[in-house]
């Protein structure tokens, strides 16, 4: 019920986009009506025109593609030490870029900061060969700790990198959340922000499969198109994916669908608070991390309550993960499983 | 309207499927219940449980996964010279095998045989370590020109391989018009006849996005979960690409699809022979090839019947694609034009 | 005898060099005085101060670092269909580029003309992401046959590749016998010419085990300095490649050796036009193919002279190699097993 | 002067074996007599014949060469977090294995443990499909900051990677001075102890560009034939690495220059001790690494003696090397320049 954002089903008006664009035949691979209303309503979304977006199915390929767009095979990337990428993604970053090295930084913070990057800098010279080559930061957005990178850091961030010759990579799968928690722009989240690359995911948000993969500005290149194809992920009944873009961004239910999960992690943690469980990380976005006694751990379990242990914040933290179909009642069975726990 | 299959958009029964499976939370990355009753359906259709099955969205990503399990990084894979799997995928092959060497057999033919397999390892020395190393012939079903490989022929090609010491790979992106085509059953055009790895497609078929890379028997690994996670190509709600499954294979919706369509193209291939278009190749699935005058060919643009030229088979031929949506009226739009063209 | 020019040795003015430089202690990976000696020795050599060099140790790693430093991962490498960076370097090409394709042109000539190039881009559309992208060329002078490229020949393919906004890489591990064959300046077979990138080999000349990669001009990049190390290439006593570098390159000696070796084949061409054996194609530098009858190499056999039998130019074709240590001797060897022979 | 044991020439018999294997014409890519030998030398060296060798120039080719026999592309390396193979080799690793993920072990201790191994087991679950999958550890011996492992702490590293099924890799560039240090015979420092691959060095022991990659018992694989010719590093003149070989293996040359190595450290501290400058690690082999006062250090690079700051064991601490070209002498410049210093 909480183990993740991705338990949950497809919104009702993506299926309802997704039949709605399966009348007759039409251009394969993205020559087709939808795919360019798709690209209307990234360009309005985002505030700009000068983007190209490319269509995937899965978070790991938005990454991948993207860091293979930034990074020669012979560099490296930075992330946080827990980041999705670095951590949950097989060898994806490798698989993509050819071998590039993945680097966590050495933060015990749960964001990573100019400053971080900036030690990187002077722990690895550009001039020595035999030595490891950051050029591309990888940053999580919502993290996987739940916290919000807001407007004025990521810009900080994105200066940064620009002074030290880097790219910026965001692993958005989140990105709805990190939106509505901080109040930010998407713009003043990506480009705005000095951000190079997004992975702009609409999966955990509400859509069946979807996420984009958006280069801004002197980041694009024609090769990504490319690195798609020869990735297999270039859809041919490409209309299914516009189809779920178009359902998301129109009218903003995104946005709308990530401020109910916001939402539902803000009661879900007062619930907690009223239990006395003290949270291991500020709940900004769709995602509460707990302490739990061994207790309420087991009262939650056995009252069908699914959720994750989650060790990296602590040996008794676990993960809670709200999304567009978590209702009261969800959060109501979690206050009353806690209220008659040891 | 004939340009290809992946025109077309999914069947109403793929798309009722997913509605179907829409409901409430579920275990995500294939732990659900639709998963469990797809790779059923899966071990009656192919008379087997001796098989792993990985749903991924697109052929390139099935494709480059089987030959990734299939081929070492030091080693080549066999191919017919005009093989999507070698000329339309852009260096997908190399990409999942981390470099393997492709090469096109020096066919003339429209089917490689077992003396063409032969032939290759005749010219390839196994102990020769500064030349290429065959391991892994690919072979696609139907062809890329239309053309089916029957059970017996199938089964040389496997006995051949076994021979040999190579692996075999069948690219089944047109697996259901081949199984109509040749009456063979699944069971015989792949791991009865020694087939390794299956690209079992279903999208051009009638789902929406839906290739299934099946191991058979000795070459199921454990290796091929980390391949297909490290390429981005593990659905998280997975259930919707499960949900199609069922609704192909359930009471053999793919092969009444894929029965139409062929059924299609015979009426089609009668059409150009009554307006004396000489065929480039026998018409045998859901694709005819045909050589047409420039005026026919003008004439049938000139109608909006879409088509593509295929200089492959020769500078006046054309392909022309069926599929489970073509109609008797698409068909006889091809008559009319023709009937009026210089 | 005649099976390979690196079954010799090395040249002893090549030792004597190594030796010379074999006193004492200095700084390691080319921070020394002997790798900026043979920098100017390049310099002159080549009439340019516009190159970059990076001294490796065999012609495998010499072509895979350049076709890496001239090829995304993505594109596509055109050679001749025989040739040896094509057949005979395992994967390595594949290997070092993560994955480009590699494609032998249709030719049946010898040499790779401009309007084989041409006509490859009019097979390959530049915007048709699903097919192959050419992006480089790679032509190897001496050939695998034995034949050169002139000056005028290599301006013609440099003007081609540059106006098809292609690379240009020439593998040169027998460079010094095309540029004596042709009279041509090392200058203009290689950055006069529009090549982007040379390797430069020495072995077969006489040095111990050097090959040079030469990227020149708009080719320099520092990502080669990276992908060499990366490799295992860059030598720690590096001073060692360069000792042969400069006992090579002073005093013009790779050109002495390189002109003793094409004179043995022409002698060697000579003796076997006495015996009336023909020639399989113009012995332009230090190869000579011949079409033998049975018992003529069976004779040679017998009489201890090595040499290897080469199908690509004829079923009864056998390649004879001279090198820097064919002595008159050698020659006379053959002409006397010949006249022998049935 | 005290750099680094790669800015030593090579030992005169190593030049003076080559210039003896300097006779005549011979097979190449190691069809001769001298690389039989070598072969030989080897099987005494380490008292089995259950071994194949792959002779390379660089220590980097030999642990990508090992590590790509050992390692499958998705799964990972676990090193030392301060293992040269992690850090001073550009992306190696990830170039050979085809982009495995390379793992620092987050110890502060100057050798890997059993313990350390476990911990890691218990980190990455075999089963998860989304995480790390160690499979083959990596141990330098000498460590980079100068540690010997011994026979016992080996055969424990190896008992737990065969009860975890992973295989171990020995980084060896100083394998000569961790035998002499700790007394164990190279068969207990390698294939007794578990050892699957060892990258024996023997470059930096004395030899001009030696370094061999052993693959022992069930390790043994014809895939490294083909990953060695892939990857550039099957030299044509063979020999001359086979003579560098049989220079150092017969009458026991690479272990007596060792000795003196070691012995020199031995000196070295010494007189550091005597300066009363503390060392940041035992001296074991042929690296100190002592804690330096700034006059001190300052002292020593006016008086032009050669060394590195070593940041990893401590912002004061500097590394000191010796080799077979050592003298006394060098140790007495140290001691003097030490006595006069602040």
């Amino acid at each position: 019920m909480f183990g993740s954002d991705n338990q949950a089903g497809a919104h009702p008006k993506v299926l309802a986009a997704m039949a709605e664009a399966n009348h007759g035949r039409c251009g394969s691979y993205g020559d087709d009506p939808w795919t360019q209303r798709a690209h209307d309503l990234l360009a309005d979304t985002f505030e700009t025109r000068d983007f190209d977006a490319y269509f995937v199915a899965t978070g790991g390929a938005a990454n991948g593609l993207a860091l293979s767009a930034l990074c020669p095979s012979w560099a490296a990337v930075l992330s946080h030490p827990h980041a999705h990428v670095l951590e949950d993604e097989g060898n994806g970053p490798e698989f993509f870029t050819g071998g590039a090295r993945h680097i966590g930084l050495p933060t015990q913070a749960l964001l990573v900061s100019p400053q971080d990057l900036e030690a990187a800098a002077a722990r690895h010279s550009p001039d020595f060969v035999h030595g490891l080559q950051p050029r591309v930061v990888s940053l999580t957005n919502l993290t996987e700790a739940g916290q919000a990178y807001g407007a004025a850091h990521m810009a900080d961030v994105g200066e940064t990198c620009r002074r030290l010759g880097w790219r910026l990579h965001v692993d958005g799968a989140r990105f709805a959340n990190a939106v509505v928690a901080t109040g930010a722009s998407p713009a003043e989240l990506s480009w705005r922000a000095g951000v190079d690359a997004l992975s702009f995911g609409l999966t955990k948000t509400g859509a069946m499969a979807l996420e984009i993969m958006l280069l801004f500005g002197p980041a694009r290149t024609q090769a990504a198109a490319y690195l798609r194809k020869r990735a297999g992920q270039l859809f041919s009944k490409h209309r299914f994916l516009s189809a779920q873009a178009i359902a998301m961004l129109e009218k903003g239910l995104w946005l709308e669908l990530a401020g109910h999960a916001n939402q539902m992690a803000q009661r879900l943690a007062h619930s907690f608070a009223q239990a006395q469980c003290p949270l291991a990380a500020p709940a900004m976005g769709n995602e509460v991390f707990v302490h739990l006694r061994a207790g309420q751990a087991h009262a939650l379990t056995e009252a069908g309550i699914g959720f994750y242990p989650w060790p990296t914040l602590g040996a008794d933290t676990h993960r809670f993960v709200t999304c567009w179909q978590t209702s009261d009642r969800d959060i109501e069975a979690v206050a009353k499983a806690l209220s008659g726990a040891a």
